[in-house]
């Protein structure tokens, strides 16, 4: 049977999603839970191949095993088997020609910034700090016209092999909660550092040194140049991944 | 002229706040920023030597020196000498006699506990883990009995020096966010484990495996077997001191 987990991870130790030669990755952890559960060579298929330092509430995989286990209780017999900063939060069965990254889905990311006088030690790993008056309003106002279906082209690292570049995505939402502020994006598909890069303009805006009406202006200029910077990879989590009628 | 600095910083990769042969402590990180930055062996006097794996938002030290640097400058100049899971808040003058320790303060601790089907990795250092149903209406029942000035032997470890155990609690406040149950207790001093011992007791309550009134009994009986388990030091952070005048 097709196997979907549902992972949970703080990104701080590894160098990313992907399998890399020489250094500790989510998806090799992951296939060395499994090898040790069935007791031969395994591999997952990742949903988004987070980069190093990016975390995950709800990153999604699937594998192919013949077991008279349930595919339910799989979550739980790999946990024991993971370190205490990932954790298989849902093992469901899926139908076998079922891909991950081939099949349609929502995403949803958010990018924490704290902004305060001073770093706070207990959220440094999973936030970007900034000092300094940052304007949420501005960023709700620029965010707006990242809605919809566009051509992304200036939110993308600039070497990106896609050649299809337009996205849509559903909603921007901007809150503040005390030194907080968490931008919550929602899409059909992110190009490469796509958020961070949303999260960098974003906090340009709020910081009055880019105007509302420039993201516009990056948007229709497809240069990387006109967006902001990409902001750092500890602010960002991947909260969730929707497939319609698979969860 | 004495200084208090006020002092954030996340205790997983600590043992404790007070300084130990063979082991690194916050107080010996502080020593060390203070020596570096002034040229001479330096000792801080700290408010509360917190355990460790405890955190801290606002802990408080005070130290002596001569220097001509204003009190407010030295906590930028403290931070780009400190690791960055320790940051200094705040640093001001005070006066040459105050005593964080001596002084009569208010402390507010917040103990956090994450009630899910399964750990979240990027919170696990900062809350306690506990799958299961958790009561927080009956918590908060039981939490009442707390408030208020009481002899709270049964809820301080058991070989703890102190001959008077009667402190006054000012609040024992329980909300959930989520997954995310806060405990936020204010008193006037505390007793060593007291917040963890409380912590543990309203869980017990919220559990089901004690009654509200048992925390009354406990309180009563005087005897630290009447009262819960000791509750994780990862998911308690001391959040403030107030010094009344001297803030």
């Amino acid at each position: 049977m097709r196997v979907m987990l549902r992972v949970a991870y703080d990104g701080t130790a590894y160098s990313g999603w992907q399998l890399q030669p020489n250094a500790v990755t989510i998806e090799q952890r992951l296939n060395e839970a499994l090898e040790d559960l069935f007791g031969m060579p395994m591999a997952v298929i990742g949903a988004s191949r987070t980069d190093a330092g990016v975390h995950a509430l709800g990153n999604a995989a699937v594998f192919d095993v013949d077991t008279r286990m349930p595919a339910s209780k799989i979550a739980y017999a790999l946990n024991t088997r993971l370190p205490e900063d990932i954790r298989v939060v849902n093992s469901s069965e899926v139908s076998p020609d079922f891909h991950p990254r081939h099949t349609e889905s929502v995403k949803t990311y958010e990018y924490k910034i704290w902004n305060d006088t001073f770093p706070n030690p207990t959220v440094r790993l999973y936030s970007h700090f900034e000092y300094g008056e940052i304007d949420v309003g501005r960023m709700a106002e620029a965010a707006e016209y990242l809605v919809g279906e566009h051509d992304f082209t200036s939110f993308c690292s600039a070497g990106t092999q896609v050649e299809n570049k337009v996205r849509t995505v559903f909603s921007v939402d901007i809150k503040r909660d005390g030194a907080m502020i968490t931008i919550r994006v929602t899409g059909n598909g992110f190009l490469y550092n796509m958020v961070r890069i949303i999260a960098g303009t974003l906090l340009k805006v709020g910081q009055g040194a880019m105007e509302p009406a420039d993201v516009q202006k990056a948007l229709d200029g497809r240069d990387r140049q006109l967006a902001g910077p990409t902001a750092p990879a500890r602010g960002l989590t991947l909260v969730k991944i929707s497939y319609g009628e698979n969860g």
